[in-house]
């Protein structure tokens, strides 16, 4: 892990991290279903490829190649001509596959990353892990191992995470692995006005400064905008804020002057 | 899963998902008993022979097609006649049999569906899967498989799922379907003026722009009406509103000017 | 499952669902100790043979018959008479009794049921066949049998159900059957101005209009009587309601002219 | 059970439960450590005694009858003096003799319960029989088995039983017995303006009228003292009471004219 | 248990409790970790020592006698002297130990007691009794046969409890010792003004009255020091309060006059 | 543990622990991932070498000391430089080794402490002694003996804990560790006008005077900054705050005169 950045590609969520993750570090994105994490992972590795000349990978383990092609172009990210040109490469695989493969020297993983000077990852997502064990040390132990391959390999990963709160408070951490992560990104649901928007922030960053703002964001045509932080609203991590007291009195009887 | 649209053939529903749901997408409802998944379920199968021309299957692993032939003529849609015109298929079915015949090549559902040229499936309901394994791992298998099976058919689907959530906060996702589907809608009770209203938002699009709204919709003597948003309410999605303190005011004082 | 009407004989509560329940179907009413579960249950039963000419049937798990004497007695309704007369039967079994004796052609219940011309039957309470088994997909499989066997007969039954919850939130379904019967009524107490109230909502009516209101109701000395629904309160479904602002502005500074 | 009364003693409560409660009946006193359970059954056994010539057994699973002699003496109720009259009687027992001695004909308690002429019995507590199986439908089975026993000797009982919550919603019965038994009173503690005060509600009563009020009471030198409802505070039942918006701002501002 | 007083030697303590603990009487001191539970058991042991010429014993589960010397000291409390003087002892055993030894007539622990002539006695704590066994009704009646012990020796104890509960409701006991003990301490942190502060009330107290205050102490140089009630709050049982409506108008607008 | 000092070398947090943590003495550091524990861990030891003089050793189960070197770079603390001095010592071990070679008098640990002369030590994280047994009593043993190996050897020690609770309520303590240490320490997420502050307070501080203030912190370019505690706010402690109604009408209307 150096001092040097890895941005998204996204200017107002780079702002937010002092210019990008840390290279080579090891970052947790976690969201309930919808939120748009696949979709950032893909605008990270796309914009790494397009922008920054950094090979990506993506590590699927649920998902076919083909589903990614058919969302990325959604955005008019070209997945299937950027695989053809040597710069991006997704795998199907499973989660004991990707341990051992990665953990290994001569892994075939390892390989690849190696033969095509990969420099960003994606795993979607680390959820899987849990499949392999119902010892919570042991997924620790594991999910550690897993991350430590990656950091020897000197990648920039984004690891995904399924969150189970849709509209409830992120009260608690389901997981340990915010603990063993130098990144950890929240990204949910927020009623307001009767509608659902997305909220985003970033918890923990390890080793650099990095805003603490609960940002909007959507899912645009062209990727995730992430926009200004909330205003006059109090519990936006509960997930169904409420309007501030002051908001709602100068909302009807104006603001003193 | 191509851009192609299938809608609902209702409206407003429609408008909030750009014209309607992804050809050969999978897509789950939930709701809380009596919230009206079977209707709209029920009524994107009719629209979608009567209006779209597109035969509908429609495989029950609890309710017999008597019943559904009852319920629908309470909307004034004939199921039994379109079952006699070849547009339409009720199946009783289980879990398991579902699974096996919709996963071979040559299985019984799968012939059903080709030779009728099914382009509509609703699954009522992907709650009975549950009863196959106890094992959260070994049950996100089923489900996937299963779904896989329907987009390799290129079907559009409705999956209903029941939700036990009444009147609470749907806080969190009580499964992991979220995650696999395309699109995530939920159905749900909420308390306003000491009545019970039912509201229903998408929460999740994969591969499409919708709308956010958390809209009011009702159960009329023709199907599903889908209304405008809730106004001067917060909390919506915790299933018992209360007043925003600035309708409250506007309520009593008026509104300044 | 016909679209025949089945009143309680209750003015107020057949309004709110469209004239009566649907002549042949399941309904289900839940409630805490105490809400009158089982006096609603005996009115249906009583006022069904004394004003609608139909002979009832109560199935009971717990009580002997002369408890259901004693108890009718209390608001005017003479069971023994009745029972003597023929237009009602009162029978004291067991679950496994009551689910092999309904579900054979030549059961015991069965033979009832035909010869005495039973149109109405009360299940006091459906809970006990929770004793029968403890997995959850069994016990849906149960009560769905049960549940066919009483529409077979062709009579419209009330199943009573305990509810747990004495003055939280109703925030979930506490088991699979209101997914499975044709109505799903409530009855819960509510906390109003240092009292506890009684209040009525009917959640699920398949096949029928019904109203969605709140409504106050009482246990007086001829039976349930609805009312009207609450008026500026919040959270009724809570159990533990407040004052709506506007009610509590009003209250102290009068309403704007 | 007839409809004849079985006084308290304590005006203010007897007049909330019609006179007393019902002769024959089976009524459950459930409440946090220190809400008074002990007192009111004392008191309810002492008054039956000297005031209605009724004379009373004491069936208790922990403390020594010494204990009783002493607490009873605090409010100046002489037990063991009753004791030596052959009006009252306490027995120390476990609960398992007691189900089998009050279950047979010939059981030592029957006995005693005949030859004394006993009317009243206090059992405390009824929870202990939830060290005899850890199945809930064989405890209920017990309990229902116990409270018939009872019944059968006619005699009206209170059944006191411990209840967790401290200062917490009482949200959900923690048991089945509220369902089987004839009446339903719950004592509990409430805070207000930093201090810890007492409240008693009628949740239930079979066969009778009663009021609904949620009533303040105190334990005095001579026994439980049941004053008027709350005023002015909403969610009494949830433990931690707030003022009323009304309350406030009246306290405030002074009431309209 | 006489009526005798044995005070804290705490005036504002002592006066809530009409003079002191009831001697020969077994009270429960329950509180979250740094509440000063020891603090005020010490205080209880070296004033009974000092100013009321009961001599102490204080039996220890898991610190050791230096511990109490050194924290003690803190206060200016020299246990160490009283200890060479003869009035004070300090054991550090473990629950099985002091449970046999303070059953049996000879025990060691019952040897002492009468040798040294010990009024009070300090248990800390009680808690460690839960590790002798996992079923709650034989830790029952550990705990009541410990506590008959401690009551066959006539001394009046302060048996600490360590409550898991920081700045949560204390919505619930935890334990069935509430319902034993003669009286019923809670300490409690609460959340004002952003500051911690201590609340103390006493929800039990068996054979005498007792105020119901819950009042604000601090920990100072000489010991726990009790002071007013809370003003101006609500929820202090919440462990996070919130001014009064009442309080937050006066605060800006002014008291009407 | 004396009464001598152990300063982290923060003005503003040693001044609200009475100038410093107590020599000898064993301290909590608990909080959610991110809040900075391992940083104040980092400072405490970095300032004890090279502002008190006081050798520091750090053992730790899961960062290798390069993560160490890396991360105290970022505040310009050259913790490679201080262990080629020789003040300086950090130890990759498992919580098994660490309990033995701090348990033996001539454990490795034990002579490194001897030997370095070593007075502070930070264990990152007491969390992992977690994995050693899944009971509780015997958790509570090894945490027991761990400290007690600790106090044996004099030396001031930081033990850090990860806390689950990310923007919930830190309702209870999840382990029994806080009632074995002398210090109480919580580090935690605050939400305010959307964005994620960071508090600490101090709930136990054995044998000291210490504030009771919730502050507010910030992690900058040279370590933990302690700020004022927060104002106008009500529900720190519950991680969602919330403006006190004081505070809301003051900004509208403002403060009367």
């Amino acid at each position: 892990m150096s001092d040097q950045r890895t941005p998204f590609g996204i200017k107002a969520l780079d702002n937010m991290i002092s210019g990008g993750l840390l290279a080579g570090s090891a970052n947790l994105l976690e969201g309930a279903p919808g939120t748009g994490k696949t979709t950032l992972a893909m605008q990270f590795i796309y914009n790494g490829i397009t922008q920054f000349r950094e090979p990506g990978l993506i590590i699927t383990f649920e998902e076919f190649p083909q589903q990614y092609y058919h969302d990325a172009m959604q955005f008019g990210w070209d997945f299937k001509k950027l695989e053809t040109e040597g710069t991006l490469k997704i795998i199907f695989s499973d989660p004991q596959t990707a341990l051992d493969e990665l953990g290994k020297m001569d892994g075939q993983f390892v390989t690849i990353i190696e033969e095509m000077g990969i420099k960003r990852v994606a795993i979607d997502s680390i959820t899987h892990f849990e499949s392999l064990t119902s010892d919570p040390y042991e997924l620790r132990e594991i999910e550690r191992k897993f991350i430590n391959s990656l950091k020897r390999e000197n990648v920039t990963s984004v690891l995904l995470r399924e969150n189970d709160t849709l509209l409830g408070s992120v009260s608690h951490v389901t997981s340990k692995i915010p603990f063993i992560v130098d990144t950890y990104m929240l990204m949910r649901y927020v009623e307001i006005d009767s509608a659902i928007a997305k909220a985003l922030c970033i918890l923990k960053m390890r080793g650099s400064e990095h805003q603490k703002d609960i940002r909007c964001f959507n899912i645009t045509s062209s990727g995730i905008d992430v926009e200004a932080k909330f205003s006059g609203r109090e519990g936006i991590m509960s997930g169904i804020t409420h309007s501030t007291p002051q908001d709602a009195f100068v909302n009807v009887f104006g603001k003193k002057k």
